[in-house]
């Protein structure tokens, strides 16, 4: 999908200059290698010391995300932000905010990283969601779960990831769970929606307001974690078309620059919106293997001011995360021929950590 | 081409390992894009202190490459040796020899490093190249027009490259520039082919003997310099079988493993090889957009131990240089879509220099 926004596109960077990621993770290691092939330096800030996205950056702050001191320095040796995670401390999003360009705006950040303004926001756009109220004790969860349905997902507002920070309740479940989490913090419950699919929209939107989407994936979880993305999603071209409208609505309302992972329900012809992602997403790396550019390079695109790629793919593909010691298998995997392997560089491998990934290909029918 | 060789495949390296290669240049910088996204990690050697792969190395040894000290370090320290370019001096490459593996094996250097070997080499295989001839002084370049032609090549034995050391003789020609280059060092002079076209193969073949070959690609140059590669090129089923041939047979008779650059004029029905470069190869760059391994990944892998990589291709394609200063055109280009583009993250523009590539895609017939 390609529309041409408003014209007056901002001075694109030129090769030489830096882009400053936030977080030195998987995503960060994939967008720096994007990054350095279109000529530009990288510079990560991360607590981490040994973070994937290290080998990559010409600059690496080892530097905790509230370090006002690191965070100005790297601000102001960079010619653009950016980030890889979408739990940046508020006042860490301001300050680099107030010291240079920050990409996608704090605006997005804000909004994402708050499931209760998350939501208060689709619905703001006339996007549907699945029925959700705040809850801060268990008479509020009692009340949410008489209103909107005693099946139901209590998460946390903020922090959770993966399938953390998430009770799943059912009539007559053990509420201790439910009211321990919402003892550590505030929560949201939503009902629990029979739906036929999950689909993702991965999208990237320039300064001067381009939109340009790749085809949805259709997400298949395991233990709460993404196992496998398989494009094409088995939708019609109406749901596509709503679900590429609900992002583009989502990116404008949010004067957003950058590429956006947008996760839905879909329940026959109903679209909702779970959450999205103010960053590239997992359920998009298949795009390194089956478009010209990938979600990575698309997002230094944008928050360059380069124009966007074509998203276009030439073959259809089955991505699937290697997960904690999946990693052991990667030669068999790699064997089998028509597949695209990628290793995030971790040198420890745990349960449920993503190690890598593999992108399989098959030619269009 | 895929055909399997003789069983008893090496242990693979394992995720982590360090992978040595000794220069910097572009080609070391997408070698270790490709390695990183293997979960390997990199160490260059190279006497620049700002070199394009240099950002993407785990470590970085800034030494010439005759300084034994700095080699060995750099050889222990990691899991295998390789390298970008063929002009490693002849007592490094044994040095490394001596500490490490090294792919391709010092072979492959020595034979590919001096003109006449190389020559002798093909023709000692049955492959045919230009007639040749071993020029030393004015009287054996006279020797050699009257003997084989009086249109050719004068070439220096060693070291030319880009069309550098380099000299054309037609009939008639002022011999002079061509006994400057005499002077200077042992030179060969070739019978001038009129060659319908030039083709490249680029080929893999790991240690177990396994071999594959991507297509064919047609090369055009400009003042000596590789400006363009298509893919497919406009030859014969008959002559892609023989250049497969004629390169698995340099491969074998090498022991080779690793990627090699085939050169080949095609004159009729008539293939003959230019020359073969122990390395991943310029004409080979467009792998990176139109197959799911690029000859990058299948280097890295052949070098490791992994089993090859398919070497399909999803597109047809077309690859240019940016040379010098069309590197300033890169931002009309990405305008134009349909094409990936790859900058080397070089500091400086000089005329004839190489700053990155190009590479359009159309859908195969």
């Amino acid at each position: 999908m390609t529309e041409s926004g408003h014209s007056g596109s901002p001075a694109a960077l030129s090769p030489g200059k830096q882009i400053g990621i936030l977080g030195g993770g998987q995503l960060a290691r994939m967008l720096a290698m994007a990054a350095l092939r279109l000529g530009f330096r990288v510079s990560i800030l991360d607590p981490q010391h040994d973070s994937p996205a290290a080998e990559l950056a010409a600059e690496h702050f080892i530097a905790a995300y509230d370090d006002m001191e690191a965070l100005e320095v790297f601000a102001r040796t960079c010619s653009v932000i950016t980030y890889e995670f979408e739990n940046v401390p508020a006042q860490t999003a301001e300050a680099l905010a107030n010291w240079n360009v920050v990409h996608p705006s704090p605006k997005a950040l804000a909004t994402s990283q708050d499931r209760l303004t998350e939501k208060d926001f689709l619905r703001g756009l006339g996007i549907e969601t699945a029925p959700y109220r705040a809850v801060a004790n268990e008479t509020q969860l009692r009340e949410a779960m008489n209103n909107i349905g005693s099946a139901g997902i209590l998460k946390t507002r903020r922090l959770g990831y993966d399938g953390k920070g998430q009770v799943i309740i059912g009539p007559g479940s053990d509420l201790a769970p439910a009211l321990e989490l919402i003892a550590g913090q505030p929560c949201i419950y939503e009902r629990l929606i029979a739906f036929d699919r999950e689909i993702s929209v991965i999208a990237a939107r320039s300064a001067n307001g381009d939109f340009r989407a790749y085809d949805p994936a259709e997400n298949r979880h395991r233990d709460g974690i993404l196992r496998e993305s398989a494009v094409p999603a088995a939708i019609t071209a109406e749901i596509t078309a709503k679900a590429f409208a609900a992002t583009r609505a989502i990116m404008d309302a949010l004067d957003y620059v950058g590429v956006i992972g947008v996760e839905f329900f879909v329940a026959g012809d109903r679209l909702l919106v779970n959450e999205f992602a103010p960053r590239v997403h997992n359920s998009g790396h298949w795009t390194e293997a089956a478009c010209l550019a990938s979600q990575f390079e698309q997002h230094i695109r944008a928050v360059a001011g380069l124009p966007l790629a074509a998203t276009a793919r030439h073959s259809d593909c089955l991505m699937r995360n290697l997960i904690g010691d999946e990693i052991n298998g990667v030669a068999r995997l790699i064997e089998e021929g028509d597949c695209m392997l990628h290793l995030y560089g971790k040198a420890e491998t745990r349960p449920g950590r993503k190690m890598g990934h593999v992108t399989w290909l098959r030619h269009k029918a």
